[in-house]
């Protein structure tokens, strides 16, 4: 990548004639202030949350590809119904990407922007499809001696939530969890903390595949929702571990309900009289994801003791305070390449991002395929 | 009613062989304690609230009548798939009946006691489908001057649910509401209320007839969920009202998912820039009946910020405290002939509520209908 003064950064655009457009534009490379660094981005992860902004509800069947290879421009159709919710960001050409890491490679005057020239750095906060992103010095968490850029490209948004969820878990009075699409990235680490802190944590998987891959990292209640008996091995984790939350990336279709149900099973297992509203024990299922973007079904069989909701990080940490947060960092620098290590199915470039096959692999959005953009590449 | 020693009680039976029975059983009149009354019941309500533990999920076309006319045995059966969850009630023969007034025909020896001999009371707890219920002098409620027991009858459920419900919006910070089957007595006790009160309510109906029922009483914004225009009309009322907060007594269908999307399209008229998780304003429906007890369907196109939940008065009454509780009842006993007055569509026996034609109809829970029961009769 010469030093040409400009900088390629991939951006997201939704006409308000019913298209989204994807290209990689030129912008001129910023210049940091005094506080500032300017970091080179090396590795991006292409998360579930940064597919919402990427694509929207884009039909990828509909891909159009124009322009050259180097500078892709990438249409696709948009469902009518969906522009009503698209309406705030219409015909605003937006940048993407929530995090990153890469090296520091031009630092304001200050004397914190100074110590980080040359430096590894992970950096939140979008815009980091690019190749070059200016950030406060002060937001930057200097990586472990010995990791590299893709070692530390995912080190926010994942390691932030499965440390998140534990720490719902305790504000909300809760002693165990249940984790569904359990296999993924962020599955694994939420195993690794709880393994690590004596949490009790109900895996639900889809498949024995993915099942094997919680086993081999030392899972302790796995169950497998494409199970007959799915339902009977869900109550007994859920007894075994008095798990009444459970936090749920798939979204749509019956098992929010199922989950609820099952703890309501549980719940009445311990009952000594019968209450005709159900179990007095609250029972919560937050989605924080949309694997399965159809509606929510729920047979409301689990008394008035419960609830359903989205949730979502940014808030979360707001309510958890900056000395929670402060906490929840320091834990993921210390355990970067243990127990927040991510795996990546590709590294790709900026331009591959933007192939219709491509394209079409990392929105399958597949449990334990992950994809990394290179913008250096 | 002979002064026989002995008393009908209305019991609700779940069978393990998959049957519900109903009958009418001579239980002895109780001796009240020193601290207690005997109330004779004159005025019972059927509350939607009750039917769950009378019928349960009973299918009412397999009624079977056995018994004499004055002390008849109704038969019905249960859906297997239903069995579980009345595992804590099987084959215990239960009183019904949330709330009730009448007269004190007997008091104990405390001061306390005697005070209530011959005054007109309204009581609560259980039990109440019966010619007697002893209670504790101190859980009487005594009807204003010139209250019958129909006027004192629903002076608990009803009135503390609409007073909850506000009570509940101003503790999880919301500042005006949305109601669905908004034409029911409750309903319009809430309108009365939030009228009185300054709070915005959303009233949300199902036909033309419930509109004019609450027009007639001066409701402010009533939307037909009829209409074609429904959903334009509910986020009108949301835009206007500022509702971000809605209880709803259908809880089957799409209504809830309704109204948390016409929350969001109100809440992103006012967003000056998008959010690709939706509108950080917190829109929450609490489901606190069932009238229709399909599955509930959720067209999660709200972003993150929705909760969605059971909500039951003991729990919330819990969480208000006593001087909570007691500033309620006070504003109940002194405005109940005005805001809390309920107004009954029959006034049936103890035998009559189990006649099957009556069954069909109380159990229809048709809006603005409610069947009253005088035991005395």
């Amino acid at each position: 990548m010469a030093d040409t003064g400009k900088s390629l950064q991939l951006r997201s655009l939704v006409k308000s004639s019913g298209e989204l457009e994807l290209s990689l534009v030129e912008v001129p490379i910023p210049e940091p202030g005094p506080d500032e660094v300017l970091v080179r981005i090396e590795a991006t992860p292409i998360n579930p949350s940064d597919l919402g902004l990427l694509l929207g509800p884009a039909d990828l069947s509909t891909v159009q590809v124009a322009g050259t290879a180097a500078s892709p421009v990438v249409t696709a159709k948009l469902p009518p119904r969906a522009m009503p919710m698209l309406a705030a960001r219409l015909d605003e050409s937006m940048p993407v990407g929530n995090e990153g890491a890469g090296t520091v490679v031009k630092a304001g005057a200050s004397a914190e922007a100074q110590a980080l020239l040359g430096k590894t750095v992970a950096i939140l906060g979008g815009a980091m499809y690019a190749q070059h992103r200016c950030v406060k010095a002060a937001d930057c968490l200097v990586l472990p001696e010995g990791a590299t850029a893709a070692d530390g490209a995912s080190c926010f948004v994942n390691p932030l939530t499965a440390l998140s969820m534990v720490e719902t878990m305790r504000l909300e009075g809760h002693t165990a969890l249940v984790h569904t699409a359990a296999a993924s990235n962020l599955g694994q680490m939420l195993n690794k903390i709880c393994l690590k802190d004596g949490v009790g944590l109900v895996n639900i998987v889809r498949n024995a595949a993915q099942a094997k891959i919680l086993r081999d990292i030392g899972a302790r209640h796995i169950v497998d929702s494409s199970a007959p008996s799915f339902l009977d091995d869900l109550t007994a984790a859920l007894v075994e571990t008095g798990a009444t939350l459970a936090f749920d990336a798939i979204g749509g279709g019956k098992l929010a309900s199922q989950i609820l149900a099952c703890m309501e099973v549980a719940a009445n297992k311990t009952a000594t009289s019968y209450s005709r509203y159900g179990s007095s024990t609250h029972k919560q299922v937050y989605i924080y994801g949309s694997l399965d973007t159809g509606p929510t079904e729920l047979f409301r069989a689990y008394g008035m003791a419960w609830g359903l909701g989205g949730w979502l990080l940014t808030p979360f940490l707001a309510r958890l305070g900056p000395e929670g947060v402060q906490r929840l960092r320091a834990r993921v620098a210390a355990e970067l390449k243990t127990t927040f290590a991510s795996h990546y199915t590709a590294e790709i470039s900026l331009a591959e991002a933007l192939k219709p096959e491509v394209m079409a692999a990392y929105n399958k959005r597949a449990t334990g395929e992950k994809y990394l953009i290179n913008p250096s590449k």
